[in-house]
């Protein structure tokens, strides 16, 4: 998955070893599973060339880190040559019963 | 490696089939390897969840994706305790022979 973290979200990050992000779109930070209980333990972490991305491995519970309830956000593939989308991961969980929509 | 995508290198990565980015900073195509040789050779595309990312499966010509002369950008580990930082990949390539500065 592909996330946003600030400062603070860094910060609680590493203070409580579960991974926090921060949502642009809903300006305050993201506790990642705070909802579905599938929270990601902090394993550890890396920092690109020109520092300003951050690559962070983590135990994921519950199997998915995506609200799919997919293992990868990255789910679906596209053909090249033709555009045609394939769904290549597989549900851990159904989206519906884990956060009661 | 994380880069921006803009529609146009987008096209021109599916149509070459060698990834090409946009530079944001330089306003312009990015032809990843242009100058060192080591280009990127397009092996799958996968987009995520909300579909504003992209995760591009790519032979990497020369070994090193890192104009740092590393296989990954990602190559130094920042321990969350001690915030020590560890180089944890080696060098493919010495980036002042390939890139002639």
């Amino acid at each position: 998955m592909l996330a946003y973290m600030n400062a603070e979200a860094y910060r609680e990050t590493i203070s409580t070893g579960r991974v926090c992000y921060y949502s642009r779109s809903r300006k305050k930070l993201w506790r990642k599973g705070e909802e579905s209980g599938n929270v990601q333990q902090l394993k550890s972490i890396y920092y690109d060339c020109d520092a300003d991305t951050l690559l962070v491995k983590v135990d994921q519970i519950g199997g998915a880190a995506c609200h799919e309830g997919y293992r990868s956000c990255f789910f679906r593939r596209i053909d090249p040559l033709t555009g045609d989308v394939t769904i290549v991961g597989h549900r851990v969980f159904d989206p519906n019963q884990v956060y009661k929509k």
